[in-house]
């Protein structure tokens, strides 16, 4: 049996309704939409408490679906499980939202239940290798494609670069801290005599031994448009590991700005 | 004897002053300024005529200074020796800016020319390891500044990164084709939230396998302003491999904005 851990968006509603039979859980504070399922409440003092709940309703598997912010803790409303995890949870919150998420998902293991990603239960999330939508890619995208790998497999050892573009063998960019949109607002802003008038390709992949759990990287009509504004040629993702959201409306946004989509 | 085949910008006539009875070369189309020194004119059509006055004037040892733009060629002038190159310069240009250098410091050599650097000429133009201005770095600007160096290091061998900045370990911004300005800017643009107070260090330096002779990477009182606009703690430059543009002007910067600058 499974059960959702809700986090905000679209995600843990659409989990929901690909699993028949599942759970909701509902974190006080995290304004989650529920498409109908039975609910358990949780708060992320008492997480042994959620843990008791849960085997009693029969959950062995969890998935931990959509953002979650993070958490301001109430110390006098720890339970003893969460009190005793309480000095991970504070060299976790120093170390970052992905140390959190590890710990958490370490937790919910060492307490006996499978953890799941949200694209293992609805593996439409992600894509197949092959054309998504747009133009077939050419030559050149696919080596341009091909280098900004390259850099990103150089950055991964050091926990740094899921998405970079490069233009005709020029990088316009290496996604750092701020963030995918963030990126593509840099390349918009490169001074066109530098491109030369060439176009380029986003490549997007999560990090090596990055926890696709819990951090899955993600691409949607944001992201086209963005592409699409910084004068890209097309995006290219891994397959299997980057989440595509609104795959609908991302690949009539790919189609109706002639922007190539494709997973390799 | 040397020669400085002048280009735009304060360089060429630091190092013509810097050593005393050397000769001037003027390019056609560009706007060099000669502090006085004897002139040889060059056309770039006519660089087997160029040799033959330079080995006339006694030089034996040419220094490329100052920012010199992609020159447009005019085939009708070529002299023969430029003739024979011409493939060759063609191959460059397309390959870009750094490989039309290359080409010609390759050229030069061919022709029995030494090449030597302005900082080679001009040994302040660059700085020794320690302190240049500023406050103490921190513990854990240092640490900062180490995990730039290893980004540019990761990024080196696919000829890319001359700059990165590091802030508690997050990494802000990696130099892309734009520059350090560029970069700086970028930066500063960074959603306080994700940076959470952090200041961060600018790590500058050469790209393994850069011809310092030609392609010095360089420090300015604008990369002091740009630094200090992002918010950064500090500036760490290459040793003996990173130019300060008018030096009695960016330590002054720096220390006029409470910003250090060493060299490691």
């Amino acid at each position: 049996m499974l059960a959702v851990i809700a986090g905000e968006g679209d995600l843990p509603g659409l989990v929901v309704r690909a699993q028949s039979g599942c759970w909701f859980v509902r974190v006080e504070g995290v304004p989650a939409v529920n498409p109908g399922a039975p609910e358990i409440a949780a708060r992320f003092e008492r997480l042994g408490q959620l843990c008791d709940d849960l085997r009693t309703a029969g959950v062995t598997t969890l998935c931990l679906a959509g953002a979650m912010r993070r958490p301001a803790l109430d110390p006098m409303a720890l339970d003893p499980a969460t009190m005793a995890l309480a000095p991970r949870i504070a060299a976790a919150m120093r170390a970052g939202d992905d140390a959190l998420l590890r710990l958490v998902v370490r937790f919910f293991e060492e307490q006996g239940f499978a953890v799941a990603g949200a694209h293992e239960v609805v593996p439409d999330l992600v894509a197949a290798p092959g054309w998504l939508a747009g133009p077939d890619p050419a030559a050149g995208d696919l080596a341009d494609a091909d280098r900004a790998e390259a850099i990103l497999a150089a950055l991964g050892p050091l926990d740094l670069g899921q998405a970079a573009v490069v233009a005709e063998g020029l990088c316009l960019g290496i996604e750092t801290v701020q963030g995918t949109d963030f990126l593509l607002q840099t390349v918009a802003r490169t001074d066109p005599a530098l491109r030369r008038g060439a176009r380029g390709v986003l490549v997007k992949r999560p990090k090596p031994g990055q926890d696709l759990r819990v951090d899955l990287p993600a691409i949607g009509p944001a992201t086209v448009a963005g592409a699409a504004a910084a004068g890209l040629a097309g995006i290219a993702i891994a397959p299997g590991a980057v989440m595509i959201l609104d795959r609908e409306a991302t690949l009539a946004a790919a189609e109706a700005a002639g922007l190539f989509l494709i997973a390799r």
